[in-house]
């Protein structure tokens, strides 16, 4: 008999060639494989399945996975367990044994993304890996003019990246902010929706900066979601400034 | 005619072999001195100046340096020219010309470091080069109780690691401040004195530490004063919390 255990991650992307396993590379479930299937002993192999992948570089402060263990560990052993085996860049901040029926990728209901963008004329050293800095004008009223065009159920294929595989791309948006940080000389959006196409927060992003930058008229998005079309949205924000922030289950 | 330059510095100490130049490590100094050595062109090797030395993976917001440049560049030139050839994790984030008496560390009043402490049970996978991790429990009031016996002229012999050249171990402490930041779950230290011994903030914060921990009596820095000897603090908290954060001249 197995038990199904639930787990919450926080990573630093940074060092990790993103989320998902991938040969020969440093990946998020690449070194949780390796602590699980350490605890486990010498049971067949456990796979890890995610509520979906991240690039590398970019962050996750609430990351879920799940997989089936064959031993019977408190949620609270199994969260101590890993965390003394996993690597100082990614953290279980959460662990309880769910039911069977519950799948980190296909019971979701939503996620939420938060994308930190540093300000000032050069890099700051401490942010380079953790926004993405953006050093020209921005007037951040156009953006907060903006960001309503946001929410609501659109179709978004102006906004996904050419690698990706999936052929709708209508998603609902149910709550996009912008608030600076004054303290911090930043920016900060966040996004909740039911699901988001590939580097479809980071395009989205760089298309808001544009806005602010007074590149796009302010109402751009209306005309986006009906051009449909990527190369009206050349700009990615890149991955350090992007944070897996929530993902939501019943 | 050479003009002597002062610049301010920020970096992050992660992937620095400390401040000074040693050979085949990459240092502060050596990235610095590559840089304004590249916007020299052909004259002569120019050698930086700090205002001190810090430790492999101790950050700084305001480290000084000066160096003597034998072409006329307006202080903002200078600023802008270095930022374009410095590594991401090293940033000058101020540039002023000044006379040729001023000297970055003998013309130097004093200094101020902060110390950052994370709190929490595991460390947080974002802060594990930018703090020092404390998961055992804390007394704030204990530590906000020993703060004013730092302050003063002490002999901070107890204080000095082993490895120091300095023969005068006393120094005079004008402000040491203890504060909770609840919100990102830390402490945070600061200290601004003539001038600290190697390794002296670190060995305090450990010995602050301990104090709040209750392994210590509240008042045993007046103890340690008198007895002048560094076996009784034997812990050094970790390079990655310690930040210089400012160096004073007239």
């Amino acid at each position: 008999m197995t038990r199904r255990y639930k787990i919450t991650l926080a990573y630093d992307g940074t060092n990790f060639a993103g989320f998902q396993v991938q040969p020969n590379q440093r990946t998020v479930q690449s070194v949780l494989e390796a602590a699980v299937n350490k605890m486990s002993k010498n049971s067949d192999y456990i796979t890890i399945y995610g509520s979906g992948r991240t690039d590398a570089g970019v962050h996750a402060l609430g990351q879920v996975v799940h997989f089936d263990f064959p031993h019977d560990i408190p949620a609270e052993g199994m969260l101590k367990g890993l965390n003394s085996m996993l690597p100082l860049d990614c953290e279980v901040v959460g662990c309880e044994i769910v039911p069977n029926d519950f799948h980190a990728r296909f019971t979701t209901h939503g996620k939420r993304y938060m994308y930190r963008v540093s300000r000032g004329r050069f890099t700051n050293p401490f942010k380079r890996f953790y926004t993405g800095h953006y050093k020209y004008p921005l007037d951040i009223e156009k953006i907060k003019e903006a960001m309503p065009d946001l929410v609501g159920t659109h179709d978004f294929s102006s906004f996904v990246a050419s690698g990706s595989q999936t052929k709708n791309h209508v998603r609902t948006i149910y709550e996009a902010t912008v608030r600076e940080d004054k303290e911090n000389d930043e920016i900060i959006f966040e996004f909740c929706g039911n699901g988001f196409l590939y580097n479809q927060v980071r395009i989205m992003v760089a298309t808001l900066l544009e806005i602010g930058n007074g590149k796009r008229p302010v109402h751009d998005f209306l005309r986006l979601y009906e051009v449909k079309d990527r190369n009206e949205c050349r700009e990615t924000a890149p991955a350090s400034g992007l944070y897996l922030k929530e993902v939501y289950y019943d």
